[in-house]
């Protein structure tokens, strides 16, 4: 079980500004990177995940394995890189890969957020609201209160720890309501769905906080809803940075009570 | 956007044993509710997700919404909850709901595990390694030493703090493998994905030690590879517990250097 590939490609450098004690300086810094791998049997797609490139073979085989459409190995001859972000099976002559198992569902899991898509260019939706406006300036001091604001009112994360968490503030950062979920992209689906309903799209004037990592899938959403900036306790993804600097979206990681990085989006006031 | 339906359901109270410096004793805790939510449009499923059951109907528009599925709260006659984990979605008439983008795909994201089975029951695939060999007995001492042991060859998320890790050990807590990714799923079927390249299947003797939360998608996938023991440095979920009392599989959370939780098996020796 070795492979001395698997740190290849994994992290991304990137040049971002470090904000400690409202001193900002620019820094490189290196992110988790999140890149889109289409995984195809007999050239015929079955899955595209987000995932960190570099073992993907074993990502590939294991799927297929722990989904149950393999049960073992010799099913396999071979295991095709087709580019950097395609990998075919071939099965063994004789063995069907059941496709039954393969019927096609729109789903999502817990932590799933763009289920259902046909192609990797569909993953990123498009809303009436994007491009987000440019983002507000913020003051530092305001920033590092609202992770305590959250924490305030989340419940439920106290009782389990095993929630996440998303939260909406005013530009001045008041709070103004959150969600929390055990999957991500759930709990920003229900703050967003709130506002739908209460007639508050799009978001323009307001600043997304989320307690975890911010993955592609977060970003998308918050743009899908004129988001203009999000702040994460965690880390961002490469492919959530990315996106945020398409969208012209402020994106904040690592937030603490004296400082956070700056991943897009220009130095705050 | 008030909503006083919101902590309803969303923790769960069970009776668990909580290890302190080696000394058992069972007290009662609070999980995190994992539940399938199946979101139809006219009675037509389009999505079915693990979420935390609660405020189902925002989640339900706001996962249209940031899927682009609908622009406008106008569009929708009604949002009907046939049972606690289904909701119907009836569009007003001359809406439609853009069917183009709901064509049907195997499709994961970084943090998805289940995609692409057609119904709730076929969550759960089985495999030959199913139901797992009874949990192997442990000791305190070795199991404290796990989450160390995994954070010193855990290269890539010391430099971003935005990678999960799963990490493979013997039942004497020598470690074997692990595997890193932007999505929990990822790197286990990766981890899993090794173990059947090398002919190493079933995991039966070894234990399995999660950087994050447990969540059901890793749990049934821990168990397709027959591995008895999971252990995880955060929280369980409601329905992640659920699974491992059924496969007869060991489920050890918030493990620490001085103490851990039990939620299914026995206490250990």
């Amino acid at each position: 079980m070795i492979d001395s590939n698997k740190h290849k490609s994994q992290t991304s450098e990137i040049g971002i500004i470090r904000n400690k004690a409202g001193i900002n300086a620019p820094v490189v810094d290196y992110v988790a990177v999140e890149a889109p791998l289409q995984i195809e049997i007999n050239d015929k797609s079955v899955s595209i995940t987000m995932r960190t490139p570099g073992d993907d073979n074993a990502l590939s085989l294991g799927f297929l394995f722990t989904e149950g459409l393999i049960v073992d190995y010799n099913a396999i001859a071979a295991v095709h890189q087709k580019d950097e972000n395609t990998i075919n099976i071939i099965p063994e002559d004789g063995f069907e890969i059941s496709p039954k198992s393969m019927e096609r569902n729109f789903y999502s899991t817990s932590s799933c957020g763009v289920c259902g898509k046909t192609s990797v260019d569909a993953i990123t939706a498009k809303s009436k609201y994007m491009p987000v406006k440019k983002p507000i300036k913020l003051a530092d001091k305001m920033l590092f209160t609202l992770h305590e604001k959250l924490l305030a009112v989340q419940s439920a994360f106290e009782m389990t720890g095993g929630l996440h968490a998303c939260a909406l503030f005013s530009r001045e950062g008041r709070y103004v309501f959150h969600s929390e979920d055990v999957g991500r992209h759930n709990a920003l689906d229900k703050l967003i769905g709130h506002s739908l309903m209460a007639g508050r799209l799009p978001l323009s004037e307001h600043i997304l906080l989320l307690s975890g990592r911010a993955s592609f899938e977060l970003v998308q959403k918050a743009a899908m809803a004129g988001i203009p900036v999000i702040v994460a306790v965690g880390a961002p993804s490469s492919l959530a940075i990315d996106l945020a600097k398409e969208n012209q979206q402020t994106l904040i990681g690592f937030l603490k009570k004296t400082g956070y990085n700056i991943y897009s989006g220009e130095a705050l006031s």
